[in-house]
């Protein structure tokens, strides 16, 4: 019987590089040999897909909190045990952009969400499954806002922006300091082959644990 | 300030006479003069809806058991709040075709979902709120089965059919039978005017225990 391959998350906030890095870690476990699939929350499944349009419709009536985290976590289940859970067991990793740590961060932090809740929701889909590493890109947010507003995606909203980011990027950072074991924090401010180079070592690290 | 409304549920297996005690019930509350909306689960809201489409959807991809569990708890979560709590807020009454007992019904009872996940599931969506009174519409199985057949309702999987509806029968029974304040047994095997006569006895008395 095969290994049952590695959950591995990556988090942070806009424009602090988590496509780049996510692409730079497939690119280092394909050279390592390693079989796996990357997905993304919310989506990763027709379904979960659908559920995704869903939130996204622009509609006259007010989505209530609890409809919306709901359908968040029925996306979530549908992704978790009908495409990830099934890629672990046949000793696969996963690559997820996003997970549950997002919901605290954007929900929770981000918009006020009772934490106690999600972590409700959280057992209640996930039971024991958590991801068995989180890569946390971290950068001050005035840095992400930069990046993104360089790519055009800002809107005039910027200064309540960027007090909302900075919930969710001290959310995300207490998470990550509750437990180092799981939690693995890459200054995305450093200059790009610095932020690669850790990425990749860490990738290297996850697999060297294994052997 | 008005008075709250009362919050009233209509439950049954199929084939019972739920539409026609709904109606019965609806004219009964007309002519006491009560203001009161007629609504239904799933469903109740554009939103609710589309998540009920959602969920009904013919797909290649089988739907987990905790998504189909989460997106029902999604739908009445915008029902509850968008529709239903405002207008007990505002004082009318509030008839309504199924509500979580149809979960705990169908889901746990007829298809073994834990009624401990569908417990929390119903405290995290409704806090304290349940119905003030549902009419349990309760007759053997096969009364509703012969009356559904009727109808062209039934397909060839009777037999499975009659199993699964013995078990949905036998938890709307259960959950009656522990709280006898709320809920109201009516046999619906009885002539219809029986029903009927029952049906309108139980709305004039739940109108008359407010004055």
């Amino acid at each position: 019987m095969s290994q049952r391959g590695l959950f591995i998350t990556f988090e942070g906030t806009e424009g602090v590089g988590k496509s780049t890095q996510l692409a730079n870690a497939a690119a280092t476990l394909e050279s390592l040999g390693v079989d796996f699939i990357q997905t993304r929350e919310p989506g990763g499944t027709p379904m979960a897909e659908s559920i995704r349009e869903l939130l996204l419709a622009p509609r006259d009536e007010p989505v209530n909190e609890t409809t919306e985290l709901l359908l968040m976590f029925a996306a979530r289940a549908q992704h978790l045990y009908t495409r990830i859970l099934p890629a672990l067991e046949r000793g696969q990793w996963v690559l997820c952009d996003r997970f549950t740590d997002a919901t605290f961060a954007y929900q929770g932090g981000g918009r006020g969400v009772s934490e106690d809740r999600i972590a409700q929701l959280e057992t209640l889909v996930q039971g024991e499954v958590r991801p068995d590493h989180v890569v946390l890109l971290d950068a001050p947010v005035e840095t992400g806002m930069a990046r993104a507003r360089k790519r055009g995606e800002l809107d005039r909203f910027e200064q309540e922006a960027v007090a909302f980011f900075e919930r969710i990027r001290d959310t995300y950072r207490r998470r990550a300091g509750d437990d180092p074991r799981r939690y693995h924090i890459v200054d995305a401010s450093s200059p790009l082959e610095t932020v690669t180079t850790q990425v990749r070592d860490l990738m290297c690290k996850f697999h060297a644990d294994l052997l």
